[in-house]
């Protein structure tokens, strides 16, 4: 019975960073030879990091990614290397090399292209349509396969294990979601079980514009129960002794190609289960590395926030500090004629329990000298919101010129429930670089301040902003709950709406008020243009504002 | 010899608009039945507008669609109507019902689903792998195709030919880019004269959100010339007589359903080809109805465009102008400290010239302010871009205040070349609704302002409008030249690089300098950020920014 050594390569890569992307691989491949790994899986299109995007349709960069292969294969040695990279042969298909001995020895093709969500895969590649090679490593009969063809049961795993595979190994760029890993974990379960053989899982981590990979690879056994698994969100290199029982052909005969010998190992690499994060803080880790690779991977140190005393600017900040170190956090305090006393001074406390700078600009000479230049064209209009969204385009515009002069990127503080339903102005508090908790809804910010003092033990988040009714401040005496239902309400909705595409009836069937759902509904189709102007943010949910929901915003429709 | 009334109904419809559509497609549909029409083609999809994008998830919308056209069946007598419509039957189909004596008679599902581009229908729909029926309508064999099945020589007409099909109807919802009218015509020569029968081609018409449709409909005969062409950009019924010589059948027999029988036909119906606008005008004319059907579609009646003086503001308060009537355009000049005396004196001479409002507000008071404000934060730096930006977002705020209060659409004005570079203030000049020209590069801009006082007859556009050197105005004596190569060096630069996915490599192997390459290409790359937040505009090029170029914004590959 063949005993090998496995090992997944959880790495955070950059996209378009070829050449920085191949180093690290390198460094960790260096790192599992070192351990005495057979193989070691990196993750789907682990060269170019995921998603490329519309730069596989440069044939300069397809070219270079592939150089980057060759190099890489060319440093392997005895132990095996799986290697996500996109392969030009005709058409381009998304796959993964198995390297050794210097050499690229085969190549699997991914069958099964996701095309939905955030994702756009049949934009450029081809599906492989047969059956790919099994790989001979060790010992042990290895299949490879690539991300989404592990999710299907009819999928090319059923004819790998009819084939006598005695491993799969199944690379990966699956982004995060909360609740995701649950998902995965039962899915290769299943997989594993019918299949009857074990599954190494190995998959990307960090930011990459909108999404977030959250890692968490790991080694299923022919049971279905998790072997091991490493870390959410880091680094890891999850280095597993596997005995692979030999089993027998019944199905199709593949070709196979030979790897490496069996070579005996020193020592035992122990299985290890990483714990799983609970769901509250999953996903304020994954708000806060998506953040971090954000400003990092874009050339930026240090960030921007604009700080009302509210609880979304409260929970932004805290992610930032977590993310960048409260010495590359500058909160900005802009307090206007209806600020009310609390906004800077909770603002200061808060600033003062996360170590971060200040800075305060009042925003009344650009406020008034705007009311001043408007009052003919505006003469005889009773004031309203145009009025309210100069106060926070004047912020908006300090916030940018601070970004422009010093180099802080700009983080935005509106969320999910705000964005759906357009409570937020463009231009205005909508104005920056990144918008971290656009696809958090206002009762998990709520939760996410909560669970942060919690696990500090103590007040990071003053208690004061927890609990003041949510106000924009930007008219006397002025409270969110005027101009919207109440979050109680509003959240479950937007999500029926949003995530779930329940229409008007199936929401009304629900129990929701009717007047209430039609009233929603129709300012989350109206807003449409104010989120196709929004930066980016880390995705969350199952769906997302951006290129995971894709609305026209000439709709008429009504729901 | 079977002789056939043929209709192409070529109609603006708009997305989600399900009963306006079903309502506009019964008055084209009594049209062409009272003039005795056999049958009449209607646009790919257009019961829901297209592209109807995520609306395609909502079941219930795709159940209100089939509803409709049921509603559009049942008002249907001899008439044969062909009709895109979204087919749900286990999966999601784009499909053509024929529909005649009150029913849905039969369906063609597309065979070819465009994924590229601007195109997403793998997103949506499943390619139907089988072959479709045959239509027997007034004693011809009629073969059905959507859009994309008749884009290859191996689709599906061919299939239809060897069957013995004696007419092939297309129908479209086939996006406008410079040029696309002559590729049209020679792929649909083509597919006539290799299945040896005519081709009737229907195309939607009018703008949604980036695109517009240009109709041009047309019936090719079976030798490849183009028997008749509809007006385009417009509405418009084209009824053409047609003779259908009887066809064999030589390859697999297709199922045949029984529409409408032989009918005597009172008159004639004699072909017509109307003009195709010269190359500069139809770009223009792409310009005005994508720029009226984004602000009308919205709900919105006028516009505001901020006039600098320069020659983008121009162009778009004229392509405004001829959408909207100059009554519904407003322009607003906002001196600075820095603009020269003709900014505004030019910008009173084109608005007098066009018969649109002006306001004038000068910037200094909030400009002022700002400065001020910034004070002390900015203490011994010297002045420079952020400042420069100040002033530009101080205007962004005066219009979008203006646009909040009086319900003005703001129209931006940068052109394709400054959108590449990144030459342009994000929540500045880029604020607004709908950024007109953004995929006109420069020279074009200039093409475009000569040819629409050529055509006019008179100057328009001021000479000194046209004549003066481009300058943002943002410092004193500041010219584009000084940051930007100039536009004959930067414009084809840009072409090669964003359009044709060219690398620097290439671009230096067509002997443009290195340096310039370098830096351009840069300079686009590390703009997708401000791109990603700027409003949608009228595609004009086969490749636009927006969701025909999807890059990563977080991305080390150097080009």
């Amino acid at each position: 019975m063949p005993y090998l050594r496995v090992a997944a390569a959880q790495l955070n890569l950059t996209v378009g960073d070829l050449e920085g992307n191949t180093a690290r691989m390198l460094d960790a491949y260096d790192q599992a030879a070192a351990a005495g790994a057979d193989l070691v899986a990196f993750p789907e299109l682990a060269v170019t990091g995921y998603p490329p995007e519309d730069l596989l349709l440069r044939r300069a960069f397809v070219g270079q990614a592939q150089d980057a292969l060759a190099k890489l294969a060319a440093r392997t040695g005895r132990t095996a290397a799986i290697v996500g990279f996109p392969e030009l042969d005709g058409a381009l298909y998304n796959s993964a090399a198995v390297c050794a001995h210097g050499q690229v020895l085969g190549v699997y093709r991914k069958h099964l292209l996701p095309n939905y969500a955030v994702f756009d895969e049949e934009r450029y590649f081809e599906p492989w349509p047969g059956d790919g090679p099994l790989f001979r490593i060790a010992g042990a009969r290895v299949a490879v396969t690539v991300c989404e063809d592990a999710w299907s049961e009819t999928g090319p795993i059923r004819t790998q294990a009819q084939s006598g595979a005695e491993l799969v190994v199944n690379i990966n760029a699956s982004p995060y979601y909360a609740g995701r890993l649950g998902e995965r974990e039962r899915m290769l379960a299943e997989r594993a079980t019918d299949a009857g053989v074990p599954v190494l899982y190995v998959n990307l981590v960090g930011g990459q514009d909108e999404l977030v990979f959250d890692g968490a690879s790991m080694v299923i056994d022919a049971t279905g129960a998790v072997l091991a698994r490493a870390v959410q969100f880091e680094d890891a290199l999850l280095v597993v002794d596997l005995l692979v029982p030999e089993r027998k052909t019944s199905g199709p005969v593949l070709s196979e190609v030979e790897v490496c010998a069996v070579e005996d190992h020193d020592g035992t690499a122990v299985p290890a289960i990483a714990p799983a994060l609970e769901p509250v803080p999953e996903v304020y880790e994954a708000l806060v590395v998506g953040t971090r690779d954000y400003v990092r991977k874009n050339g930026f140190t240090e960030a921007v926030i604009g700080l009302s005393g509210g609880i979304d600017s409260a929970l932004v900040a805290a992610i930032a500090t977590d993310a960048l170190g409260p010495e590359n956090v500058v909160g900005v305090m802009m307090p206007s004629r209806f600020s009310s006393g609390g906004s800077v001074t909770d603002s200061e406390d808060l600033a003062a329990n996360l170590g971060i700078r200040t800075l305060t600009i009042p925003i009344e000479p650009a406020h008034q000298a705007f009311l001043d230049m408007l009052t003919e064209p505006f003469a005889g209009l009773d004031p309203g919101l145009a009025e309210e969204n100069v106060q926070a385009r004047v912020r908006g515009t300090i916030l940018m010129t601070l970004s422009n002069k010093l180099g802080w990127l700009v983080l935005t503080t509106g969320n999910k429930s705000e964005m759906a339903v357009g409570y937020a102005t463009l231009y205005g508090d909508m104005a920056g670089g990144f918008a971290v908790v656009k696809d958090v809804p206002k009762l998990l910010v709520y939760a996410l301040c909560r669970d942060r003092n919690a696990r500090a033990g103590r007040v990071v988040i003053p208690t004061s902003i927890i609990d003041k009714p949510p106000s924009a401040e930007l008219r006397p005496d002025q409270l969110d709950i005027d101009s919207l239902p109440a979050y109680e309400v509003l959240d479950p909705i937007i999500e029926g709406y949003v995530e779930d595409d329940k229409s008007i009836a199936d929401l009304e069937a629900e129990a929701h008020d009717p007047e209430t759902v039609r009233r929603v509904a129709a300012l989350i189709d109206r807003n449409e243009y104010k989120r196709r102007q929004a930066p980016p943010g880390v995705r969350v949910s199952p769906k997302a504002f951006g290129k995971d929901r894709r609305l026209p915003i000439t709709n008429r429709w009504p729901g």
